[in-house]
């Protein structure tokens, strides 16, 4: 695991994450960030944001999901033990410092390095854009920038595939620094999480909405039960006593990752592999060890929903915290831009 | 003239007109613009902004030029009879509900759309950007029609090269107002000024400060004459019993501009044209109309500068009024993109 470097006692290092609020997070965010983001809390000043106004970079034509998504994601995080007394929980688009400082990073990366960043052009090719790239899209590196230099985050935690925006940022914050003579912004370095992206239920490599393959942090038991029985194992154990595949196998792929009886899964692995044992008993495992995971979690998450008043004084009093920080790095950035006048 | 809609009683028509404060104004911008926004006052609602977040898009390592031409140009519509208690003159950067409208905006914009437009396409190649544009510079589009929409701006008067950018503000605000299904955004019509741009005391097309072929507002008596005296006239009048040109002829062309004894001009022209008559008493009566157009502004200019301290109220008044109406608008954008919470 690539480690952000100890806290120090004075000034705690600063983290940032985030969400774009595009529908309920499931075990995939579980296990790629909300798990680490309740153990940063405590060693970290932790910001996490709900990156609404990102989200409608490319949802402009559906700002009901993004809006209503907003208060189920704040739910998610409450609910697998974000604090909000030792985390910042922020909603972007009610910090405009965040837009005035995307606005002036703008003058300080050129199109041509927008459209070369790596994670850019596989969204825009995901996203199936092509020549129609709205130009919130082609610049939200710029955006993302702004967020993370607003909060003078030291560490952010991404996967693999993001890190080329973490690059864009320090580029800005280097091009910044060196213009204006100035140490104002300070450079981040990226966090990749030990595990991996968690598969879909189907087996595909991303667990995702839209593919119908996850299984949500709200999930009812029925609901993790269904899901269980369809989960992708190994296509050719046919029989119970023909020898299983691990690999590629989300049953136990999903074990690996919450299940805390290593020794015993190790055990169950072995007797799998050999031949003799069949899916339904790894099946009934993990159903177990899930029911177990997300029973707490799901019990969190309606009690939580009975108070949406609560949950708002929540967002409400994170947003206010981050938007004195935001304030005062974008009163600093037009300093240094001579945009001071009064 | 490109007459705009007579201003209704009940809510006068607005209007929004600006300076990216990158050099003091000359009679240029006199003719093109200061002498209609003196006019405009009275019939209008009239905002008039210092664009020095824009300057900045191609300005970013000359950030002090910027900072001291704001007070420069503010002394500059003083001193040519802008009236603040009419007039709200205000700092572009000093709004930033205006760089939250940008941000919105580029949702609503493509990239390809963005590199189409002629007037952004002309500048570049202007300032020799090629492959380096900064982002900024390609979005300043959205930037523009965050400014004029803002306002609600009904009228901008434009430059005949400028009516693209006007096009592409109309454009994002129909596509708000469609996409939202609510009249929030208002349409503007370019006013295009009859007189077109003033050419350079050299005769160059344009009057610009990096060509050294102006005469500022606040230029002294002898500055007027040594310029005028350098006036490019006609070349091929070299005898006085020549006939003269008046094509391209520059001390005519600012006669016209300037003179308001248009009888005695007719004369003076038709006697130049027959030939008799010699540039220098040309140049003595172009000598005399703008001593006399720009000894009072100037003195004006200089008892001005004497107290930076009332130009700066003026500027935090006039900043302070406009982002009134810039944060109501901003308002309403998010809510209807749902970005309301709170």
């Amino acid at each position: 695991m690539n480690q952000p470097a100890a806290p120090s006692t004075t000034s705690p290092t600063v983290i940032l994450t985030g969400d774009r609020p595009t529908g309920p997070l499931h075990l995939g965010h579980y296990v790629g960030s909300l798990r680490g983001r309740v153990q940063y809390q405590h060693d970290y000043k932790q910001f996490v944001m709900l990156a609404d106004s990102q989200a409608l970079t490319d949802n402009m034509d559906d700002i009901d999901k993004v809006h209503r998504n907003v208060v189920e994601v704040a739910l998610d995080y409450l609910a697998v033990g974000i604090d909000p007394a030792k985390t910042t929980i922020f909603i972007q688009s009610q910090i405009p410092e965040l837009a005035e400082l995307t606005f002036y990073y703008l003058n300080l990366v050129t199109v041509a390095r927008l459209e070369r960043n790596p994670t850019v052009k596989q969204e825009i090719v995901l996203r199936g854009f092509e020549r129609d790239i709205p130009a919130g899209f082609l610049t939200y590196p710029a955006s993302q920038a702004a967020d993370i230099t607003a909060f003078k985050a030291q560490v952010v935690p991404v996967g693999e595939d993001q890190i080329p925006m973490i690059e864009q940022t320090n580029e800005i914050v280097r091009r910044f620094n060196r213009t204006y003579n100035q140490e104002i912004l300070v450079e981040c370095k990226a966090l990749v999480p030990e595990i991996g992206r968690l598969p879909g239920t189907d087996g595909k490599a991303k667990m995702s909405k839209s593919l119908g393959n996850t299984i949500n942090l709200g999930a009812s038991a029925d609901e993790i039960r269904a899901a269980v029985k369809k989960v992708y194992t190994d296509p050719l154990h046919l029989r119970v006593e023909d020898p299983g595949h691990l690999e590629g196998n989300v049953a136990f792929i999903y074990l690996d990752a919450f299940d805390n009886d290593k020794a015993s899964l190790a055990e169950m692995k072995a007797h799998y592999q050999r031949g003799g044992l069949g899916d339904s008993i790894v099946k009934k495992r993990l159903d177990a060890v899930l029911q177990e995971l997300l029973a707490p979690i799901r019990a969190r998450r309606e009690e939580l929903a009975k108070d949406k008043g609560y949950v708002m004084q929540v967002l409400k009093e994170g947003t206010m915290r981050a938007r004195e920080v935001a304030a005062r790095t974008t009163d600093e950035v037009k300093s240094a831009l001579g945009l001071n006048y009064f």
